[in-house]
């Protein structure tokens, strides 16, 4: 084995569960190989403690007027259950059919350690990086980055940088360089309606008194058109509108036409915004989800109850220029407006995250794709992805600075599940990714 | 105590809980006690044996020509669970402030004895009774009678009766003497939405495909108009028209205005069909009321997750001439057209029953309105029920005899729930308004 892929595996045999208090020692032991692995290139490391996992930062010596680069990715894992759906131990990885197999491989070890490994190989055969570079590594992401923030906020000046590279998201298809240049923000929400002070018999109240069930239906069902735009009043106000060539680009991304939704998800049939494909609707519009509805009995069989109330657990992915703050304020307009009569409605704000977008034609967003093309030979896509990563907002909050995504992750990565895998070829491209990635944003 | 109570008590200590197997034994037992009483009164007493609790049939010698009563009652009761709750043992009745404290108390120990008392009472006074005889005591009812209508059907000819009385219902408020002779009926199903394979992601998939949890708010939302009416196809086409007098009758019984019943529901507010009242809506309209409505997250907090199924579970009151089978025949019609796009519904069709109906104003009636009038000195109210009797509906349909309601239970005597109980007065009523009613029904 090459010693690439004997430091990857040596990585990834750490049980880095950062949820897992019981793995905390764990999560230690990979943070300090980690350290000694930086430290052997000859970096300037420091290993910070925060109330829970350290974050460890690793930095070259840096010249006056160089760009100044940060590399961002996290060291800890998810947890490993269902244990049994494994076809080979998660922390003992193997190479199967040309993929690394183990917790991790893909999320987020391996395009980590792939940043390492190739500042390791110009720092080898060149002497010094064509910038000055920080590396950012933290033992939270998988439960949240709870102390990341603060992290950030102490840390401002040494941190300072002019953009940021992450390598955590997907790529559409194998062998197709995707950089990421947007995300959806969120904001949550849930809506209890109640009605009488307890259940009640439906025989006997039936018909004079509103059922919160039925009650929490209507109003969830006033929350869409037929159609399904959403019918909140001014909800579509501050949506960027798709560019051209941005739908253009799309339409020739690999994997994600209607029918790979379709095929993906197994639903009976495709169903959103009129007049968006599903890539458009999932990249580029907000959406209003229930996540979750209750209210009465939940049981098997029947139970002729009327109930005293009803939930409803809503999220509102979105999409710039929306603003969190801005979409709960009419949500909840919408929904006290819109509450039936004869139940009383109580709403409880959740998390937030706002959108983000940046621009990939930028000098950074360019030499993103030039990287991306010179480390696959290919043409990279332009894409925006539809989920959230809150650490991206975060940078751009508490350091003022742009994210390129560079995602190395396939469809089928298996991240977060059982069997989780990384191609060997995709470790290998993320190696001259980062050496491109780095020639790239060094030129003036 | 005199001797009525003595009975009562005694007759309230067996712990005669249906469906519990552990007090199998204790039903058994009340069964035992209660033949004794009835062969004490000279009557001819059969225990027959069914799967579960036994049958008491007893009944007088019965007179060519004379009118046969049946009078139905049942010796089992409900659960007595939480039994913290209860200011005074379940099954060691106590007497307080006027009323018996005891499971049973009003459902159904103490209705059904006063019946049983009224009959010695006339033999002890009178030696024969005014009427062929035939009480009928099940031990099942709380558990849903599942033995009856077999037993029915086999002992038709030995049952066979010209009309039915039962004291297992209301009466509206304290003193006010209350004849019920309508019942609504029911339809119920459940319908399951399904959407994609599994749970999805709502960041990385929602837009592109159906919300089954949105979609199941929308198909519930469907089946009302929003000032409440039912909005499915020819739901209303058989509901009967309410007569004149019902309206004028029901607008002065006590304790059934709409502010009764909103201070009973402790609702923010009334709401249903327009143009009717409280009583209205319950006794005399159908209703199409959700009893469970379920998808997705139900934990506390949030979970951004795109749900793969949701239910619903709906139950129909009807009322005369709705029937089950065509309603719920249009309830699917309306579910399968209204159910959204990129979901598939399954529908489950649950239990039925029919609703009922008799004229109290018919010779029966006016009877059982005399013996009213005579037991409690006062006017009687004629309602209907809201809630659904199926014993009732199996008497017509299997012995093709109709069924006076004669109730007895107040408002707040807590049946199936802790601390139940049953004034003396309404006891030694029961007692009484026996013995006028067979009186009454015994004559020409």
């Amino acid at each position: 084995m090459n010693p690439a892929l004997e430091d990857l595996f040596s990585f990834l045999r750490f049980a880095s569960v950062s949820t897992d208090s019981n793995r905390a020692m764990d999560v230690r032991a990979c943070a300090d190989w980690l350290c000694a692995k930086l430290r052997a290139m000859k970096l300037d490391v420091e290993l910070h403690e925060t109330p829970r996992h350290p974050v460890v930062v690793a930095r070259n010596a840096h010249v006056a007027g160089r760009r100044t680069v940060m590399i961002y990715g996290h060291y800890d894992v998810q947890p490993v259950d269902p244990l049994d759906l494994w076809h080979s131990d998660p922390f003992q990885p193997e190479i199967r059919d040309g993929r690394i197999w183990a917790r991790g491989a893909t999320d987020n070890k391996g395009q980590m350690l792939a940043h390492v490994l190739g500042v390791e190989e110009i720092l080898r055969t060149q002497g010094e990086l064509p910038v000055n570079l920080i590396f950012l590594f933290e033992g939270e992401e998988e439960i949240g980055s709870p102390n990341l923030a603060a992290f950030l906020t102490e840390n401002r000046d040494a941190l300072r940088c002019d953009v940021i590279a992450i390598s955590d998201t997907g790529m559409v298809a194998p062998g197709v360089p995707t950089l990421g240049y947007g995300l959806r923000g969120i904001t949550c929400c849930e809506a209890i309606l109640r009605g009488p002070k307890g259940d009640l018999h439906s025989g006997l109240f039936g018909g004079a008194v509103a059922n919160p069930a039925a009650a929490i239906a209507r109003l969830v069902a006033s929350l869409h058109h037929a159609d399904g735009r959403i019918a909140i009043d001014g909800f579509y106000d501050d949506v960027r509108t798709l560019e051209n060539w941005e739908r253009e680009m799309w339409s020739r991304v690999p994997g994600v036409a209607d029918s790979d939704f379709l095929k993906v998800t197994g639903s009976p049939g495709l169903f959103g915004e009129p007049a968006y494909t599903s890539a458009e609707r999932v990249w580029a519009r907000p959406t209003a989800e229930v996540n979750g509805i209750g209210g009465g009995y939940q049981g098997e069989g029947s139970k002729t109850v009327l109930p005293a109330a009803a939930f409803v657990k809503l999220s509102f992915r979105l999409v710039p220029d929306q603003d969190p703050a801005n979409i709960m304020h009419k949500v909840k307009q919408h929904l006290e407006s819109h509450c039936p009569p004869g139940v009383n409605i109580e709403i409880t704000h959740g998390h937030d995250g706002k959108p983000y977008i940046t621009d990939p034609h930028s000098r950074f967003g360019k030499a993103a794709q030039a990287a991306l093309r010179a480390a696959f030979n290919a043409e990279p896509v332009l894409i925006r992805e539809g989920g959230s990563i809150p650490i991206v907002q975060t940078f751009r909050d508490i350091l003022g600075v742009d994210t390129l995504l560079l995602g190395l992750a396939l469809p089928d990565a298996q991240i977060h599940a059982p069997n989780e895998n990384f191609p060997v070829e995709n470790f290998e491209a993320g190696i001259r990714l980062n050496q491109a990635l780095l020639k790239e944003l060094g030129k003036d």
